[in-house]
């Protein structure tokens, strides 16, 4: 069943404020052999994230044009000629938004995936893989969550923001609150999700909407916005409360920075933290992730809570789906859909 | 020698913006008889606070009209119906603004002074006292400096400022910054206090007098101001970089809180961490502090870093000028002067 033309999706043009479909281009070529030390891969599932937004501006770290983007990825090894890996292993790697792959073990975060029987393949990708490690790190480093403490995430019907619900409850988070931007994916949170309480930023000013939501206070916010969602929450937080600031969606196009808190000065009055969070400092973590969600994974508590785009044809409308809210949970990509 | 009247400062008017004498009477009254389980005390030190300025608004916690003024004193016990006090004790209470008061043993943060042979009495009051505390928790526990590490303090001639630069420099601190309001505190701060840099703030914006003094950025930062100053050193704080807040002195008056920085979002991509501090919950630590400066206040290594005025008839005086920047280092006031 193997594909004998290779296809990635190309950065032809670095998009000015939203991207838009012109700046990509899907190239096709030969399926590549690989070189000693290399194994060529299949992939299966691809991820599409807002971080790529802010890399398609260039730079240190960034991405190049006319070349392939990256992102991370599952599949699955149909050559090797590295010793760590045989045909059939199933590997995570970061060689994504192209069909085929070539990856060295250990290498760029490539690794053997454990295949955990009952798992879906989509789980690495979304609550054991990116995401979900940014919500475990948010949770028990950055914010230290204890049982019987009370939580807001701000895009929680998102990739981060629905791992950060699931982690939150196992956990023993007491009440959990959401906001998100639409009416289903209101009721989404508050239905499938099991959050306590729930609201959509467009129906009225996110402060009094999270009070309303929150009478008695909370003590842990997560940050995947910024801006009136942090002054906010800043707002609502008790003493010694905690904020582990994940991201600002809005940022990765280029826009000002929102607006900062006015009322910052209670970081002081209330003893509060605010941290920043990045995953990438965090991947001792993944073994604790996978320990604490794969019996649930398996029993079905919780679910992969995934947006998957079916065939690779459709990557680009994946990710510029990201950015008009068309995803609920992590948004993801079917190779062969 | 014990004088018979009792004086105190009452507050008198609650101050619009900056505070004036009109808003504080001298009253004068017999020394108290103290009841069973108190004892009298005759202050011969008292502190006042720029976190005074707040409490004078009242409201929960502040200061009531036509009432005693309230602060961290030290004074001698001449009566005591108190079995744990006897005459003769050197206390510590929060009783301050008054020539006499009736402490309990205990109650209200009341101890006996360990009266450490060679230590001047100024010091519980300063680098021993609240400020030292402040800047002790700052460090050791809200940023948790480590050896070798770079640190930025504003307000550094300060009574927490100083605190913060000998502190940092028992810690093993490298390179300490400090910004003030003059030529002659930043003199004093790289002269007498073993400042690395500082700078007047009046001299240019603070992020380019602050980026010019770090070129190799920083670790730490000691907040005692907020606004740009807390701007300038996000800018500079590297990866993981901590920021202890502890006051902005501008907003005890009433003003606005400062700007908050446009450049918050930096918490996230540089991991940085912001959290505040209140002296009240590190009391806890203060024989840490003791253990660790007491043998350098003997051997005259650091100083108390006072301002003491002298008589307690300018203890109004004493207070006004905090918002005019008259003191280098902590502002005492000694009651027979």
């Amino acid at each position: 069943m193997t594909n004998r033309t290779a296809r990635a999706v190309h950065l032809s043009a670095r998009p000015d404020g939203f991207p838009t479909a012109r700046d990509f281009t899907y190239v096709e070529g030969p399926v590549p052999e690989p070189a000693p030390g290399t194994a060529l891969v299949e992939n299966l599932l691809l991820s599409v994230d807002p971080y790529h937004r802010g890399l398609m501006d260039g730079g240190e770290g960034g991405f190049d044009l006319g070349a392939p983007l990256e992102g991370r990825s599952v599949g699955r090894v149909t050559a090797s000629r590295d010793p760590g890996l045989a045909e059939g292993d199933l590997v995570f790697h970061r060689e994504g938004w192209r069909t085929h792959a070539l990856v060295t073990l250990g290498r760029d975060g490539t690794r053997k995936l454990p295949g955990h029987a009952g798992v879906p393949l989509e789980a690495y990708l979304s609550v054991l893989g990116g995401t979900g490690l940014t919500a475990y790190a948010a949770l028990t480093r950055t914010a230290a969550l204890r049982e019987g403490e009370d939580l807001y995430v701000s895009a929680a019907a998102g990739g981060v923001g629905t791992a950060t619900g699931h982690i939150a409850r196992l956990l023993g988070a007491r009440r959990i609150i959401g906001s998100a931007g639409s009416a289903a994916k209101v009721a989404h949170l508050t239905g499938a999700l099991g959050f306590d309480a729930a609201f959509d930023y467009h129906d009225g000013p996110v402060g009094e909407q999270l009070a309303a939501a929150a009478p008695d206070g909370i003590d842990v916010y997560v940050d995947n916005v910024g801006g009136d969602h942090l002054e906010g929450a800043i707002d609502v937080l008790r003493e010694y409360g905690r904020i582990a600031w994940v991201g600002a969606v809005s940022l990765y196009n280029g826009d000002r920075a929102p607006a900062a808190p006015r009322n910052l000065f209670e970081v002081v009055h209330k003893s509060l933290r605010l941290e920043g969070v990045l995953v990438r400092n965090h991947t001792n973590l993944q073994k604790e992730l996978e320990d604490l969600l794969v019996p649930h994974l398996r029993s079905g508590r919780i679910g992969t809570d995934t947006t998957v785009a079916q065939g690779f044809d459709h990557t680009v409308d994946a990710f510029l789906g990201l950015f008009r809210g068309e995803n609920l949970g992590k948004m993801l990509v079917r190779i062969d859909g």
